[in-house]
């Protein structure tokens, strides 16, 4: 029975909250948020749960093993080191810390101590994003050509970070599991319509070595909401719409095929293909269970997490290169140490 | 009665003959295609129509008074330029050249001889951009934010252009349209997954001083077809599917407010709005019908075209910036002369 | 303040125990499930509210002043009828009895006592209903000439009753609020694939006096899931889908126009009218939240109710001509007493 | 080379004579229409085409094999008895003849001359109607449950037939084709919103002996478009949207099973499944040049017709005993001779 501890209360919290309390290997004992109201539904909800305005309270109490965060993103480093130090270990919210260099700091902190550090990028424990990334790396779509995802709607401003903090975060988490590879170079271009705010629409590319190219855009401007991703691929291509209620994933059995047999060595042959489309059913689970789940398993039976502290900092160094670069206009800015962490 | 000659009979041409046989003012007299059989459809249908394989016996011919350039756009400057010197009026496939340096050359032969020269951009003449050009240029969406582009399908690889020159040509001939402003910055960014041949996806963004930026997805080897424009104003937002068969002009009361008043100076405050949309019914028109009148029209009446030589010119222009970044990985190019020809 | 108890906790008494909870105005002192396994989770989640297995212990209970009941419609009559003799206040889960004996016999005892009698035909609360009714009954559509509904998706067979007791049910609550109207006959044809079960396809035409025509299909048996209603009037239609999640609500300037002047007296003409389309922005609330309020407003201030019993009365009216006309095969049933209860 | 007379050259006579025109074994010799004017294009466009006002003279013409008919249904016997009589193979328009004892004459007359007759039931000869028939007829489907089709636009007022003449004759003649059974009964409502004509909306119904149940519903006075088809099975469904331009065919791995095993013998169980959903690849052919192919085929080889004089007459048997049990809302009517012809 692992004994869990959640810090912030606000938008996501709750959901943290449910999703630890109905596991039956966990049991949630104390849930901390700074602003007492916030806390009020808590213990009307669980009566047997310890609430605290204070995180350090929270985080040095006896019946607490392991510390899920949920705060704005300019507490996690604090947060999430004070919880590793006290040897809890921790689950934190996406992105994992403000900086990569602060995420390096948490990762080897866990690795030190032996704890596990896992963040929560949701997407990758969906249905939708587990089946990509088993028709990726089975072989089903051949050669991966390239990633385009579109993530708009009309959302909330943010004044701390730029729309891609925000939205392409999910993009990028869902890519680096899908893909198991990391891009070279970024490109990243956008544009703030409130004076003196961060960027509020954005477009960001990613090179990688071989052919393969990602784009993401994001876009807090848009008047209808989109969340479509397209895989392609040299056998298969894949349409993910997340907003699809029942075929979120459609696989296409079309493409080309490029003809490099000696003979043509003149003149590159490239032949279409179009065929079948075929929609996997899906298991209808909610992701953040099933994270929760695996997550008390990497405690218990020492499973690596499928979103440790390496892919959350892999996450967040894309987005400071792609910030980088949006500041000089598209600018393409290298990644450092990209195929090791 | 203007007596019309078209060079060029392959995908596209018989389109013109068509459109231009159908005016009340006008009559095809003249078709002229390299290959032989490309114009034994001619004579079949357009018994009285005089064909030949020889593109200057046609530009020469004392019965056509204008001349229909539909052929690969290596031909548009040796082409257009012949039938002016001649005398003849000119209207040429897009992109109108394969250099803005050769758009420029016709630009002035035009204007030194009083000949109309007109570049197809065909989607300018269609109802659902005429509506969008409305919108904008009435101050219904307010100012303008953004102009956000997908055109994207499996399509046929080129070999000696890329995929923006294809696609994107669309895109930038609408956006010039509707906007009537130009870009000053470009970033690019695009890949070939054939070796060695030009890049069949790619992205493409567009600064404009002032706060509007513009983006275009064009991609070839996509296995869905999407033609899906966003528009973003302050007050409202289009969004323009060519695809949907009644509703293709969406017009959204949504957006934000920005409270830039003295009292919040320390303070941004955005509020949001959500409200009706709405689906203005379009005008059913063939657009190339549209166009070819309106072509007539600037010979007879003298009217300016809509899309003359100099819209012609800037849309290459912007494809060779584009271009000319991709190979840079998003390198940002600067527009010059953005403003004045 | 309203004190409420609730009988019958399986799939939609939840909803009726929270959506009372959060009313400002009323309490819910007490839930009652034969199903003792059913009231765990009340206690977990509502510490002071009182359980019982007993309905009959819940209905005399002091601290109650209605009674909403959500359990099979086999047991409506006894317990709401056990209720109003307690001189307590039901609201009674739809339809709200299983004939329309019973219904009258209800809606009599409600009357005698001066108790509120409600049934919860809860899609009457929506925002995209009120909007069709406010459409319909402002003149904004015309004369209305037709309701078409399509109810489908691969549903639970029930054992009891067959699919127009389990969807149709919604469609003929929402036609009987928003027409205001009442059918004279009815004709229904369906067919049971599981012998000896009810039907579980079955397709429902209703003739009104006047030119309007109703028509229901209700499957359990589709492939996908379709909520799709056409309300199409002489001035104006609706496309009323309530899968889309933000458009549920499509106003079409369509439809014919009908020239009955003495000189076409020989020629009918019919004009043909093509428009604009518009999608009203809905207030986002939680229909049952809503139908909650308004069932506390209609025992303290003495209101009215939407859905009284009589609305309940005469959908249960149309289902038990539907069922009899579908054992012959679609032999039209006339309904009796149409215009007055 | 078989020598093709078209009669009737309004709506739907050009596309006839087009693709009979492309096929490399016939010839259109002679064009008929009353109308003086709708035979100039067929001269402008077919110099070699013979023009008359005459269809006598058409159907007497030596250098004519086969005659096309594409007339208002009121003409269809006179012209197609007088060609059989001539000795001419007869291809018609649908509805094959204005009653069904026209139709049974016309079978008549060319099985004792050993002419081809055939009825132009064109979306019989679609790729995805052609898939629909091979999925039903192989077994794919499991036992047939039900056919389901909606087909309403805002359409054209006819004088003469009722909507279901109009519209669904299409769903009826697909019917047919794909299921291979015919129905014993037919309940048929719908209603007239201009006074005096015929009905502009209607329902029908069909029953089959064993379990199985078909349905329609024809509109001219819908504010969208919709051509959608469900066919339900014990093993698979499909949904046919004639609308959707790629994936005009679904296939879905859903429905129920039913245990009728002896122990279940007292209660009837039904399990649920839901599975993957598939959209074949169709080819891309005009129905109408398939079906002009076989209608020569059918003449040079001897083939038995798909749509043959007996689809034409099933067809029609069905339209008139749904507008008999039109006029009595509903009541069935039992169609006499369904088995055999």
């Amino acid at each position: 029975m692992i004994r869990i501890g959640v810090i912030g209360h606000g938008y996501w919290g709750p959901n943290l909250v449910r999703n630890f309390a109905e596991q039956p290997d966990a049991r949630v004992t104390r849930v901390c948020d700074r602003r007492p109201e916030r806390l009020a539904p808590v213990e009307r909800r669980y009566p047997g749960v310890g609430v605290t305005t204070d995180p350090v309270a929270l985080i040095t109490a006896p019946d607490v093993d392991a510390v899920a965060i949920a705060t704005p993103v300019a507490h996690h480093l604090e947060l999430a080191m004070a919880a590793l130090r006290e040897g809890k270990h921790v689950l934190v919210e996406k992105p994992i810390a403000a900086t990569s260099d602060e995420a390096s700091r948490l990762i080897d902190e866990a690795q030190r101590r032996g704890l596990v550090l896992m963040v929560d990028h949701t997407f990758v424990y969906t249905s939708a994003v587990q089946k990509m990334r088993e028709l990726a790396q089975t072989g089903e779509l051949g050669e991966i050509y390239y990633y385009d995802s579109v993530r708009i709607n009309l959302g909330l401003f943010q004044h701390d970070v730029n729309v891609l903090w925000d939205l392409a975060v999910h993009d990028l988490s869902i890519m680096d599991f899908v893909l198991q590879r990391q891009p070279a170079v970024v490109s990243a271009t956008g544009l703030a319509h409130v004076p003196g705010q961060p960027a509020n629409i954005a477009y960001m590319t990613m090179f990688f070595d071989g052919g393969l190219i990602a784009h993401v855009h994001a876009n807090w401007l848009a008047p209808v909401k989109v969340r479509r991703t397209l895989l392609g691929g040299s056998r298969r291509m894949i349409v993910f719409d997340d907003l699809e209620a029942s075929e979120k994933i459609k696989v296409y059995d079309r493409g080309i095929s490029v003809d490099r047999s000696p003979e043509n060595v003149y003149q590159m042959l490239v032949g279409y293909r179009t065929g079948d489309m075929w929609a996997p059913q899906l298991a209808v689970k909610e992701a953040l269970s099933v994270e929760a789940a695996h997550f008390l398993d990497c405690i218990t039976a020492g499973t690596t997490p499928e979103t440790g502290g390496d892919a959350g900092f892999r996450v967040v160094r894309l987005l400071e290169a792609a910030t980088d670069s949006m500041t000089n206009q598209g600018r393409p800015v290298e990644i450092h140490g990209a195929v090791a962490l």
